[in-house]
């Protein structure tokens, strides 16, 4: 089985690095770019365990690891 | 316009933050994982631009200020 968990910045939390990317690209001309947002992506790579499970597994990964739910959100899909 | 752009580390190269994931992973008894890779996710909002002229805009973007070619891979989908 294998995951994919996408982990972003709620929309209620400042993105500096997201901000900083999107001022650059203001400054080398890709004005009609007016937002940036950045977050992290995961490709996890189970064996052994079914399609539920797996959901299972990775939602509490997400939950407990990869995310902080204070200032993040995360979602995730089983890809195979 | 909204673009979606995935990095992530090429194949051949070490994912030193994605291993110690699975070692995390793995200590907290997660043992289905077997392997992890962690990449960066990006939404970018464009304005009044086509379809067209955004996918070739992100593509430079993509090319030129996200990914590190030399280490990195990209893909990017014009989502709306």
């Amino acid at each position: 089985m294998r995951a994919h968990v996408w982990v972003m910045p709620k929309q209620s939390v400042l993105d500096p690095q997201g901000k900083t990317i999107q001022h650059t690209l203001a400054s080398l001309g890709f004005a009609a770019v007016k937002d940036v947002r950045q977050g992290k992506f995961f490709v996890l790579d189970l064996g052994g365990v079914s399609r539920d499970e797996a959901a299972k597994q990775v939602e509490r990964i997400s939950r407990d690891v990869l995310a902080n739910l204070v200032i993040e959100d995360f979602r995730f899909e089983i890809v195979e």
